[in-house]
């Protein structure tokens, strides 16, 4: 698995259970973009991290945006005319379409049918959806549950509130060698679905626990929000910050089975970008690379062209391409401990390389410095290969020419980061490298 | 078929007969570089389209080249002892070499062969030859005609003429609100072969008059002229007019059933270019590009390196790639009538386009402006995929950053130019876009 | 074969004689990057071409490098108990572990062994190894010769010396027009091993030869050095010289029937590079192009960041890519006389393209000029293809607009080099063409 080696391996399934448990915590919360069960949510989160819950009154602009009434729900159900509740939020807060107003009334089946939503190609499966920007209501269900209700009359209540309230998100700072930031964006207004986006709560949650015990030259910025709202409220109150994001990653659906998915940012090659594909390419394992397209998740906001970060989204399955998403299906047994560590620890190898990236001068370089005299080279001459050492350090002093990163290295040569930025390490030690300048002076 | 909605589809075939009705009143033509054929060409265009029609003495200087003599012809044949005509221009004006000098002379058929053109790889075909520099004579026949010719004396009489007179060429502009032009370019000089280039005429013919009809932000140029010097003579005395010319086609071969062949102008990368490249990559039916070169057409003095015009080549199928071409065989069979409305219908997208693509500025470029608000988004969430109206209006909006045109984001968004145009224009109506200045105004 | 037309075909098989026969010549020599073999190597090719033979002495500094001890050998073998060498440099010079300091004692087979190289993948072959930068000692002999001694006590004898003295590197060169230099480099410590790099230095010293029979507008500068230390002893003392360098190859292994295998310089699309990728596409032949890389040969110091020199990297079969590289097997039945002819006149074909590339001004830039006039286009008009020498001509007149070199206009193009150069030619004789001040006028 990519980046094992930086856990121990006795830590590895510790740790994957860990993340699963977390996202059992959540999974029953009735979340929406305001309301009590994204707070609640916050709350669990601030219970493992640093967290500061920020509260967006309810009208509030935010760009071309209001921060919309809060809604809140207690209870909702359907039931025939013997009063059994034949759709019931209890049983599951994807039955009720979210941000639905509050209803009370008596209908006729026919009447009734106006207001649900099933998936027929999935009749097992209830549909997750939402009306979150016009006053409406409705109740998901299975089709089978739809086939099986006789004509009739039927007593629907919604009892959810939307009123004037507040917006919540919550914001994680961990403050680094210098002012440049590193985003890390994951949304949390989604119901009882675990890949989307629980599993992207979680993983954050660990990755910022994880980041929090290393030395830092990032400040690294977490955000647990609602999604667009949030990113836009959020960038509308913190265009300051965001001017000092230099790499970002917005993380969901990072709990499946599958390959890594990752999406670059708008501009296509910025350094988040090279080295997510870079590790993605050396991991050995099959993965996807997509553009940017501004549909997706708040890399939509991220990458606005008045704000233009440098920030991807990494997914394992991509949304909209299993066909759990959206669903009652993308339920606790659809996510998977150990691709949630993993993903973590690849989290960790970005970073990583991000962190240790930058570039050295060489002090020798006119023709190579003597490497054998340092005891840098191999002293028995003829072989017909290099050494990946002797070839890593080789490429490093033939590339500090102030141009060239080593990640910029790392590229060009075919090299894994790792052995570049050990070879640099030890040139750096017998005096042969001089670390240029950090351009995170800000 | 490209374009078919552009048409209302009763019109369709009556348009596909009224070009390939143009083609047959052409093609008996006796046409060259100059003289009465020519000028007949000019005139049946002319009652079609406005059209002025330019004469230019023989003996002006057109850059290295000096307009030639003028040849007129009026019968030719060669005779046997019985004073059969065994070979005849009356039958066939391609039987004699164009400009060839006149001639009545008795020869042996060992000394007449010298002049004979033949195809012996298609028998029954009479080639097409020309001897336009160089004071020569000759007939074309086909293999079996030669064959048959038994020994003996043979009358020779070519009835022709090489006076002083004029090179006459066609000259149609549709003023447009900007000073920027469109040249379309077709040549005339070739007696009678129909899709080489009786169906660049026909359709250049057809083109104009339906652009007529349309608003026009460019002003259009056509040129129906001698193949090289007629396109250097015009070039010689227009070179302001060059200088307008924004973007181009030279059209020739384009009524056979073959795809769409375009070459690309001299730039690689020009908007014509791009626009037919896109045009045809969404066609979704096969079609072939290629790089400049100069041999070709008339857009190998519009791409000479001192004019470096936007010019490229639209045929079907290629000069050279046709067996028919420059042969007896390239005749009224060859040509289709739907393929030649298909033909006009393409390059009415082709010019559509241009004339619709320019840049937008967002006018909400920190995040995505709430298109649900304005009835622009659907309201229902949940769905795994945008619609295309959407995509198309998110991608206008991310990249209306000034940097890039419609035709930009059409390329890298991947969808076709019009859904990106429909989305432009439902933002420009809801003031979320501001039109940017044309860079035309000369 | 490439190049075959530039040499009278009866000379052909002459020359691939004489070029193997001074590797025969030069084969049992003990060459090392010191000493009197290396001295006597030079020596050799001074008797061929005009050579300077630099000595430089010990603990010169050379950069990072100090120039070590000189090594010489007289005899070296292991005996057994009954004094019968088994173990014998008189046989082979592969058999001493290259700069092996003197060494007189008995040993036991079991200490004897840390001290022998053998190859047990071929167990015929001696490897080839060498000592240079550490004190140290060994013998080379084959898995088989090993395993055929008994144990018992050996005598060891190498009759070497390490004392101060010099080392000593050939320099040719072969005044151009221009003070503009072609670098060719071939390194000549390597004892009897015919590939790598008898081949190297003996078709450098044919190219010499022939090169200094042509007017040359380049300066060309013939290196015969020691590998590593010598590159960057001569770069230490010649800046300006290196600075001085247009183009340049290292040759090695170029005699063995492999294709040919080119290695960019570090720029990746120099000139050299260009040609010699040119030259290959067209050959009609298989080829091998590589990146660069800084493992490798001598344009490891010619391509370090300080000099970044356009310098590649001529081999046949790569080196390490053919199992007889740095083994016994690499002897004079490896190399093919043929062969290495051939890399001579494809080497011949680079430095003429080098010394053919210019650019022109086309005169007539607007249109093209009438080429049937000048009798240099066919007068007989309407065939389907253009004749390569039009095309060219018409290539030519298209892109000499002062930005494109005839290499480029090859490139462009797709015509050979040749074709392009003779156009040029034709067109400069007609004065439709000016010769571009060349860049080189230091």
């Amino acid at each position: 698995m990519i980046g094992t080696e930086r856990l121990p391996q006795s830590a590895d399934s510790q740790l994957a259970s860990h993340i699963f448990g977390f996202i059992e915590e959540l999974f029953p919360i009735c979340r929406s973009i305001t309301g009590d069960g994204l707070r609640q949510t916050l709350r669990h989160v601030a219970a493992r991290i640093p967290l500061e819950i920020h509260e967006v009154p309810t009208g509030t602009q935010a760009f071309d945006w209001t921060v919309p009434r809060e809604w809140n729900i207690r209870d909702a159900y359907v039931s025939d005319s013997q009063g059994r509740r034949v759709i019931d939020f209890q049983k599951s807060n994807l039955h009720v379409v979210n941000y639905s107003v509050p209803v009370r009334k008596r209908l006729s089946l026919a009447e009734l049918r106006d207001h649900l939503h099933t998936l027929p190609e999935h009749p097992d499966w209830t549909p997750y959806r939402t009306s979150y920007y016009r006053d409406s209501w409705g109740f998901c269900l299975s089709q089978r549950q739809l086939d099986s209700l006789p004509d009739g009359e039927y007593e629907v209540v919604i009892d959810s509130s939307l009123e004037p309230g507040s917006l919540s998100y919550g914001e994680s700072v961990l403050a680094g060698e210098s002012a440049g930031e590193v985003l890390i964006s994951t949304h949390c207004c989604h119901p009882s679905l675990c890949n989307d986006n629980l599993s992207g709560i979680a993983v954050a949650a660990f990755l910022a626990q994880a980041l929090a015990a290393r030395p830092r030259r990032y400040t690294y910025r977490f955000l647990f929000i609602p999604g667009t709202i949030g990113a836009i409220t959020w960038l509308s109150r913190n265009e300051d910050a965001a001017s000092r994001v230099r790499h970002g990653l917005v993380l969901a659906c990072v709990g499946d089975t599958g390959p890594f998915s990752y999406k670059k940012s708008r501009r296509g090659n910025a350094d988040i970008d090279r080295v997510v594909l870079h590790l993605l390419k050396h991991s050995g394992r099959p993965y996807n690379v997509r553009d940017f397209s501004p549909y997706g998740y708040d890399e939509r906001q991220f990458c606005s062209p008045g704000f233009d970060l440098p920030v991807g989204c990494l997914n394992r399955t991509q949304h909209g391409k299993f066909a759990e998403y959206h669903t009652s299906a993308d339920n606790l047994a659809f996510v998977n401990p150990d691709a949630l560590a993993a993903t973590l620890r690849f989290l960790l190898e970005v970073f990583d390389v991000l962190e240790q990236n930058r570039s050295y001068l060489s002090l020798n370089p006119r023709c190579e410095p003597q490497l054998g005299r340092r005891g840098l080279y191999r002293e028995i001459g003829g072989f017909p290969d290099a050494e990946v050492r002797e070839l890593a350090m080789l490429w490093v002093l033939n590339l500090s020419d102030g141009k060239h990163s080593l990640l910029d290295i790392a590229e060009r040569s075919g090299l894994c980061f790792d052995a570049i930025r050990q070879a640099a390490g030890d040139l750096l030690k017998n005096e042969l490298l001089m670390p240029l300048q950090l351009e995170e002076r800000i």
